[in-house]
């Protein structure tokens, strides 16, 4: 006996590529799964890319074309799934769909943080979900997590490892004592670095899953250029030896924290405890905390991109989707509080931090003194300084690091440091715990 | 102008103690992002609990009974919440309230790892949701997590730190270097534990709760007594001193694991490495792992218990229902892999792991040459030996780690080794990584 098939949900997929064939496979995979839980199989009816080659695997029976336009309008697409990337395309591609009535899932934490508003607002305004959990971290459900974390508690911070790449280069460095751009090489080799690196290494990708992450924790809007970013490259061999010493490592971590003064959000490599649970983080992997009044401190972890994880989390997406579509029940769920909301107010008055100073000098008798009458002057003190024995005199580093202050006052100081003929580059600036 | 207040979903509380008052609290402090999310509030319109002190503080407008039956089928109550525990009245409960038609939710893991197959099979028969996201790891939503996990990826294990209290007091032990006894005091004066700390201490609220997690994970029925569970009481400072020894901590690991001879499940302590995620996990902190084919190791960590943080997973669940019931769109969600499916077969052929073996003997010559006889006689291999120096002699403790063998083949070995005159009480067996 068989038992009656009801009708699919069909869909269809725009940018074809790692993510989109990942997400086809799982489909394929967990059908009855999928049944279970919808109460209709999902069918591909259609994909899209730019060129088809002809050992590519397709869905059985889904079109192929090559036009966008022909798959967000078509009457055989029941809900859109966007993995094509990018800002342009993928931004008509979406308020495309929004305008045909078709709920869209997305994995693009770059449109979203640079068209988000936009985007939401049609979504909100056509009464449709827009999905997004695959956009950050991956196959990690924090999307959902901190919405949930936002609508029953009061949120006080969501920071953490955003970028697998940066993560992985700087694991590397920590493991193997290579420098920025032999652990660079190795990551590229490894496939996880693009040729041109910058939107990893650089922290621009993980300033696009902070302005998302920050909306929906704080409710308010703020967009890439509202952050501050600084990337790693300019992390040497000398300072991982270096934090060491000071029994921690380096990582890169995006950070908005809500104080009296508003909220404090950047990008910037941390000196971080080795037995912290940042630093436990390695390799490509994420991590997102979140810090709440009534939840305390939650982490979410796992690997934060590839097309299987990602993939992943699309067809979580999908599968609510569909459910709410089948049940006739579609809202612009999770949106509310990204969609709308006036700005966050940015804090202009940083709390005070510890900083990590790493100086390349020229050595010479009277440096020392030099750069520690330049922090006396901003009443900034001194809690430890460090110098390996027997390094080259022709261009040596040391390390000071600082008690609490607030960082415009460490950066008057640097000013002046960065000016002295001995400094053979400016100085580096790690933030450590507060 | 006043916005034109849309009609409440009328909520009933069963059980007002500290989870059921933190549940009301959080309604009321966060009504707005209720509003924005539901599209209409929450209101409680009736709470029970056998006695109300004076000075209790009651919902607004709420009515206060001492008979549950008074809620579950009341016309003035669409959703209704289980906070009071145990398996007897709570079963009654939350089984009237669903035969009522009236969906719940609860924070009784101890209920479903008991009874869950029943109450399950009623709410899919019923066409109702029960949520549940509170029953494990209190505000961290590891429920959802593991749910999407199996619906769109190949799950190899879910385990895990899941019983707060014992965390604790293991933390402690390692921190202070006391012994259990006085660790589990501190735990009773801290008010993690309770007077009588059995449910905690020997691993019994982390089996209800690694029964609930498996049956997700692996979509199939396990009951408490089909899991084997040991709890923490058998630790000693010495253990603690000698897994440092060892670069190691102890925690008490709850863990479902799919292998080729089926699952392998089981509650214990083991010997963890410092530098792992699981030694980092401190306090009363829960942490869940999850093994994906697709996702790899995903962990999810954060306050496993408190009236704050398991009353803000129950209001998540409730804002999840009452969008649904706002939208006449009710299912049976989450629940399809849990209340059907065949039992789980359990692995009778278990992977092999390393162990450590702490003995504790009057001393006297050829102990060591006795037990290492004993083990070599089913072909164990000795890993290391640690023995301090200057202990007391009448009583003294050393450790024996062996490498990778089925635990049945260890077992066989202890049955022996117990049996020798020069044993002061059985071995203490610790699983470590296998």
């Amino acid at each position: 006996m068989m038992a009656k098939q009801p009708s699919p949900i069909r869909v269809g997929i725009v940018g074809f590529g790692t993510v989109g064939q990942a997400t086809a496979a799982i489909i394929a995979a967990h059908q009855a799964e999928i049944v279970q839980r919808v109460g209709r199989p999902l069918e591909i009816t259609a994909v899209c890319r730019r060129h088809f080659p002809a050992d590519l695997v397709l869905p059985p029976g889904a079109r192929v074309v090559t036009d966008w336009r022909a798959v967000v309008t078509a009457p055989d697409v029941d809900l859109l799934v966007e993995t094509m990337g990018g800002t342009t395309t993928a931004r008509d591609v979406i308020a495309a769909a929004l305008r045909a009535g078709k709920p869209v899932v997305t994995a693009n934490k770059n449109l979203l943080a640079e068209h988000g508003d936009e985007l939401f607002a049609l979504a909100v305004q056509q009464g449709l979900p827009l999905g997004f959990e695959a956009a950050v971290a991956g196959g990690v459900p924090v999307i959902r997590a901190v919405a949930e974390g936002a609508a029953g508690d009061r949120l006080h911070r969501v920071f953490g490892i955003l970028n697998g790449t940066a993560n992985f280069i700087l694991t590397r460095m920590q493991q193997t004592g290579a420098d920025f751009t032999a652990a660079l090489i190795e990551a590229q080799a490894a496939g996880y670095a693009e040729a041109d690196p910058a939107f990893d290494v650089d922290g621009f990708d993980a300033r696009d899953k902070l302005v998302i992450l920050a909306r929906i924790a704080f409710g308010g809007r703020v967009t890439p250029a509202d952050i501050p970013t600084l990337g790693i490259r300019a992390i040497r061999a000398v300072d991982i030896h270096y934090a060491r010493r000071l029994d921690s490592t380096i990582r890169l971590i995006a950070s908005a924290a809500r104080g009296p003064a508003g909220v404090e959000i950047a990008v910037r490599p941390w000196l971080v405890p080795l037995h912290s649970m940042l630093a436990r983080v390695e390799g490509v992997n994420n991590a997102v905390f979140l810090d709440g009044q009534k939840l305390g401190l939650q982490m979410f972890y796992g690997r934060g991109a590839g097309g299987d994880a990602t993939g992943v989390a699309v067809v979580s997406d999908l599968i609510e989707l569909a459910s709410d579509l089948g049940a006739g029940n579609l809202a612009p769920k999770l949106l509310a509080g990204f969609g709308a909301g006036s700005p966050l107010v940015l804090s202009q008055n940083p709390e005070p931090a510890s900083w990590y100073l790493r100086l390349t000098v020229g050595d010479r008798p009277g440096i020392l003194a030099h750069v520690a009458e330049a922090l006396a002057h901003e009443g900034i003190n001194i809690d430890s300084v460090i110098q390996e024995p027997h390094m080259e005199k022709q261009c040596l580093s040391f390390v000071i690091t600082v008690e609490p202050v607030a960082e415009p006052v460490v950066l008057r100081a640097l000013g002046v440091i960065n000016q002295c003929p001995f400094m053979l580059e400016p100085v580096l600036l790690l933030r450590m715990d507060g």
